[in-house]
């Protein structure tokens, strides 16, 4: 194995917040090390379209507090195609860069698993997603940036709903993860929670506020855009029928999620897992992705990575707090 | 004229952030001058049932800064009806209430002005919506609010937006009025906006696109939820066909803009508007909203304050403004 | 008076949040009339040292939500002299620049006045300063925001002081001004607050909070910088004594009240004065500050911006508010 | 042992965000599992005093967002008395409390510890302090919601610092532990941080930053209050005549840190530990405080949870890491 003298970084899929200071990390760690870096525009079409910066440590000042992310991001079509890749690999030959750093979900990874496997190229990810659903890592850059933001839009709906006497049922972000609605669910006082790992329908919904306290003047139900019962419009429909005495509305937080500045935690999420991607690169891991379980920092190869998480397991604690916490 | 000895006091229509400040400041001034506080639940119908809380200076501590009403809110369908006001009437004899600060917009006005005429009843109304739609006053309690909430969540819509290279069409309220799109708008740098006002359609949004830069990472459209063009999604699928290079999204904010902590503008205007609406009462006001004008204070008849402002003059400098600053 | 082809903008003196929306004004206003513009770096001194961007639209894009200011400033000596403002003036010949917008305070503008003067040169100032402390405005650039982070930071004053049965002197910015803590201060709730302009001392203070109510569980006074009582450490030790009960804490919140992002307020108000700037001197204005007057532009001549505003009247008006609202 | 009926809460020491969360999850896991939960007011001196209240879960609705908390917090001097303690056991008696949660750090604990012994009281303690300085759990209710208000005042100081190019001492809360201080300090990208920990001296920092990047626009040094160089003060004096080409400023952000929203994080981790402290004491748990070690509950005994951590170890790596990041 020749030494890495140039990483290139890029990120791809949904952008969320701490992306920034992952690259920053990774700029800033590079260079510590004595190695070069290539930040590529809007993830692997980048790669494909020789689209690049080189960094250097001006070129990631002062952005450890901005939400998005300075190279970009794009789902790439191409990048599943044999040409795509072989357009990147050339690109990145040509450029001398000779590893890289993917930062991003599941996909990102499925795609880096391919390119890696495919070219034998060292390729490092970094979980930056804000649904928390890798394995791997205990928490992905984002998911607490993005709680919190949900957490601080739902506290302004509970002043309304309190003084309105309302049901509100709330849709936050998690396609097939229920995290983000688990445990903002707890963090605003929900009422009720639904998410697709659970199996619930509406009827559950309407047992559990049948048996919390009557004499509640709001009540707020936080459910995961994926859930299986219809989203939050038809849950609210049944519910208005139900609860005359409420007056339902629904909210969808939507695409904020995504934005804002990264809370703490994830810029240090991020900061910690940007040195350890490049120090591992140069340590000789490749095909996997870094994380943190338990507080230390760990390496899960891309493919398992990948594999949802069972939350079934998880979840059953949570709901029975929110249970107790709603009682 | 007898001198009053007890001021009911009531939030009415929907809540706004800063009326905790005026009730406050309602029950402070009203102690300081040695007149009672009576708080009535749930606008005018803690009025019709008889639903009243004895305000102390105490029972108003800490609330400054809080969203909502501790008074609750409502819309009383049997306020609008002769029985209904004199059950009113009758409570309020009963406990020898002899004047009304009435906190809201402009259904809550219209409700005041009739019953004040009906009773021969003194009654001043504070505005608090956040609207700002009212004649009579250049801000009403809760617009400024309203507009940092709006401009806090399209700066985390434009990260994302910035780093997909998006267009998002943003929907905030305004049900017969642009102004929380138009001065949103211009805060958060918005490519475009569309307000009832305008009788714009969506080919002016397309002229306008047409003619910004082109090479804009990100487009930002904000509309009022009451504009005549269809809503936030139509004009988003006539964009996206028409703008294809664009991933166009839509984000309907909603009714987190009613919630959350008053600014300090919202808090000072509450503030002496509650101070302002018991020393005019006292000093013999009646029937008409207490407002701001130049900085003055101003006492402006129900009917007259209750009158849709024209926007139109208004609009045309700051659409202006907004395709100077977006050009 | 020849045609304006190239405007020079900097900003000087102490930064404030919304400089950059003003910057951003400025440069997109002179582009949609044709107008070249020249961004000078550290205020006066990029003209004496000939410190320059040419900007474009993208220059300013996304910059309308930063705190600080990207052309970045400075206090001047150099430019007191006479030999460097001799350079100055020639530093803008050689560049063609043939007007300039300077955005800061009266300092700012006693430097413009000077210069404008002596050269014959063009100038128009924007009110850029957290203090309002400017006549000829009724808000300045920065105000509003610092007053709001104030308000944030004494929010969570109170938590813990509520929590504690303590009595808090926070001292707040404004050396020759007391309105930041005028405003603030009927914002949070304060008990009590102490301006230069009302020549209190702290035996003011002791009556006044011998006079309120004396089963608060916290109390706050808000102190500006400037006042004579000598700082907020001194006040608080004669509150210790005179207090024992209390436990009695000082907090000055200083810098952090210049940054951040702008408010709404802020930020329409930068991007309004921007462009009334650019177009005011195309139209033959020069040699003053653009302001805002009862929701009009107005041109104010330097000379008469920076005699500082009498406080006395305003400040009287606010100061009764205050106590009827902590009675 | 005979079963638990009767429940105490109280909070004590210093407050922490996050408090009021764990008052209502006790409360709601009380009344879930058909106990009484009675709650004193001012920590131990409610015990002394007999100063309490019967909670319903009504008493504790809309509290989980809010700073502070509601039972308020004291530090006793009687409590280190044998006849106080005995004073406070007499009164529990009295009420048929037969079981105590105390929220508080390493004080709180002590106390409860003795009393425990002395009386064979079941008591367990809940990890409420902003310094994150216990055994026995990864994180302590208040740190995380602290570090982001940290990080949020110490962006705002960028912005103005970046504006003037100047260089910050900035003293964060940490009396005997740097945690704060480490945490934050990567938070917003600090060029370096002093911590009691690291027994660093001003000659460190100079070293650090003559070997950090010259051409920085601004520098931040985060300082614990306890760190041994004398406070922030005395180190921006000495920073001042090294580097006379930053204008060197100080910020101590104080009282500030203790206040504000909790963050979802501590509201969930409260929720989590007041859940646990009743089920553990309803198990037969008793003299240990609850907390989470890589996302287990675990119950560790008093005495071992207020044994200082030794953070020279983690704090090596942290330190580590500031140094990649800044350089």
């Amino acid at each position: 194995m020749n030494k890495i003298k140039n990483i290139g970084v890029l990120t791809s899929g949904g952008d969320s917040p701490g992306m920034n200071a992952a690259i920053r990390a990774v700029v800033r760690a590079g260079i510590y090390h004595e190695v070069e870096v290539t930040g590529f525009i809007r993830g692997y079409e980048g790669l494909i379209n020789n689209d690049f910066v080189n960094m250097d440590r001006k070129s990631v000042a002062n952005i450890i507090q901005r939400g998005g992310t300075i190279l970009k991001t794009a789902r790439s079509e191409a990048f599943n195609t044999v040409e795509g890749r072989k357009k990147a690999y050339d690109n990145l030959k040509a450029n001398h860069v000779d590893a890289l750093v993917v930062i991003g979900g599941d996909g990102t990874f499925r795609g880096a698993s391919v390119f890696s496997k495919e070219y034998d190229f060292p390729i490092i990810g970094l979980p930056g997603t804000i649904d928390n659903d890798l394995e791997g890592t205990d928490f992905t850059i984002g998911y607490d940036s993005a709680l919190n933001t949900v957490v601080d839009a739902v506290d302004k709906i509970r002043d309304t709903a309190e003084s309105h006497d309302r049901l509100f049922v709330v849709e936050v972000m998690g396609r097939d993860s229920g995290l983000i609605a688990l445990r903002s669910g707890i963090g605003v006082g929900a009422e009720a929670i639904m998410i697709p790992e659970a199996n619930m329908d509406v009827d559950d919904i309407l047992h559990k506020l049948d048996h919390s306290r009557q004499d509640k003047s709001s009540k707020i139900i936080v459910i995961a855009e994926g859930d299986e019962a219809g989203g939050a419009f038809a849950v609210a429909e049944v519910l208005q029928k139900k609860y005359p005495q409420y007056d339902t509305k629904v909210s969808v937080l939507g695409h904020i999620q995504r934005g804002g500045k990264p809370t703490c935690m994830d810029r240090v999420l991020a900061s910690r897992f940007g040195v350890a991607a490049v120090e591992g690169l140069l340590n000789g891991e490749r095909g996997a992705m870094v994380g943190q379980i338990n507080r230390e920092i760990v390496f899960t190869p891309f493919d398992h990575a990948t594999k949802h998480i069972d939350a079934e397991k998880v979840s059953s604690t949570w709901l029975k707090l929110i249970d107790i916490l709603s009682f």
